[in-house]
């Protein structure tokens, strides 16, 4: 296939960023990847599963020949990482990042980036991962038959856009545009606020209570397995929308502990009717873990 | 392997029941296995998939050779199954259930058998099953590496309970003993606590938002695809505890929407970091589903 872009640098090759980089590599999609970390450790790892092709520690050195930087760092490193960038980013190049919050981490970057008009900036957030971290899980497949959300800026030349998006399609994704504030109503309750219902469900199960169960928990609850810090900087970056998801659901909680309390199970099983018609047509999972 | 029972009586043979005699059956653990039911269609699945040797629609008939009678059918129905095999059933049979709740169901059986001292009553809970339903599901090794809870009561004939436990044992599962009470407040945080909580998660997703799940939402809700009506009965059969866990959980989330609205994201990565530690102890599914 014809490489969409040139020389790729990916700062952050962790499971995200890593598993971007397997699958450019072997799909002949970019000359080069250039691996960009902090810790030598993890691009070590990065470059031995094969997701990157070569490694720096200095981002502004790293970006230099990019034609295309992905940012895949966790959130709180995304405006370092961008402004560290900024003043060495080739003429042309793009830029986008693959942070899980939109509105927030744009405003950060677009701060970054003033004054470089000769770049392009195109936030986008593939909806594919895990609860494991690291190069050591990356997947060349991660992104097959997964959607990556774009939420591109007004004023972005569509050229860039459309080059960041034929990589996408190449490595698997369908790709979908959305505004950044509808993206992050959409995962505060899709994604996050899962998540920290998981976690409130495990912190009222002892483990000698959670050795008898059958499984149907263990499902339940394997987002909270997730990183902590991750997950931090994302409720951080998104609080008001999840906010407003944890009080919708809070709510929802109650009308549920109000029907058993006060023997309406009726109206129960009419609620677990609505929610299991509901599930049945959630896409699942693509491949077995 | 020496069969533990000679004929084995199932009432209901669904997911749970069906998925007894099929493994009875492969085993060889009984020499006939008779599937009881209310529907014809259902008793000629478990008939084709091998769950039964044979089958008959009249309970009181069914039961009437029977050295063990297990009552596999949802909760509202283990009350009449029993009412109508009481006066039927074999001098010497072992009668027991696979209820997911015992106190009120080991009462309602008491009542039934009253007066017949001559048979054993042996409440089980096998930690097993899916949110898939009838005998076309049924599985052998449904049990394999499983937890089976026995809430045997005082009094009842040690051998009874020792030729049960003989037999969960030869089709893979590890047989506990918990109080019945303890039973209840276990399973009502392990299992229908998380039940409510996929639903209530599910109804605070449209469709068109969840199209763009990555798979997380899918596990932390699969279990919310159960049948309405069998969980209907499980919470009103266990609401007390139900409630307790509601209410637990429910100030849980309380915590977690403080700790976001107030800016306290220190504790909450702490919050998150003791979900992980414990969610990494919690069993896994045991098969790839």
């Amino acid at each position: 296939m014809e490489p969409t872009f040139d020389a790729v640098a990916i700062v952050g090759p962790g499971l995200v960023g890593g598993s971007l980089g397997l699958a450019l590599r072997r799909r002949g999609l970019a000359r080069r990847v250039i691996g960009i970390g902090h810790r030598a450790e993890s691009l070590d790892v990065a470059k031995r599963v094969g997701a990157v092709d070569e490694t720096t520690l200095d981002a502004g050195q790293g970006v230099r020949e990019a034609d295309l930087v992905v940012i895949a760092t966790p959130i709180s490193a995304v405006g370092p990482v961008a402004r560290a960038a900024a003043g060495r980013l080739k003429r042309g190049a793009v830029v986008t990042d693959v942070a899980s919050v939109k509105q927030s981490v744009i405003s950060t970057v677009r701060e970054a980036l003033a004054g470089r008009d000769d770049v392009a900036y195109v936030p986008t957030h593939p909806m594919a991962g895990s609860e494991r971290r690291g190069a050591e899980h990356a997947d060349a497949e991660l992104f097959a038959g997964s959607v990556c959300i774009f939420t591109p800026l007004a004023g972005t030349p569509a050229s860039a856009v459309h080059r960041l998006r034929a990589m996408w399609e190449a490595v698997g994704a369908r790709v979908c545009t959305l505004e950044a504030e509808t993206h992050d109503r959409i995962v505060a309750r899709i994604s996050h606020l899962p998540h920290l219902v998981a976690a409130a469900l495990v912190l009222c199960v002892s483990e000698d209570e959670a050795a008898f169960s059958g499984g149907g928990l263990a499902d339940t609850t394997r987002i909270a397995g997730g990183a902590p810090p991750l997950w931090r900087d994302i409720c951080q970056s998104n609080a008001p929308e999840v906010l407003r998801a944890l009080d919708d659901f809070a709510a929802g909680i109650g009308h549920v502990r109000d029907l058993i309390a006060q023997d309406r199970f009726d109206e129960l099983q009419a609620l677990l009717e609505a929610a299991k018609r509901k599930r049945d047509s959630f896409p699942e999972r693509r491949r077995p873990r």
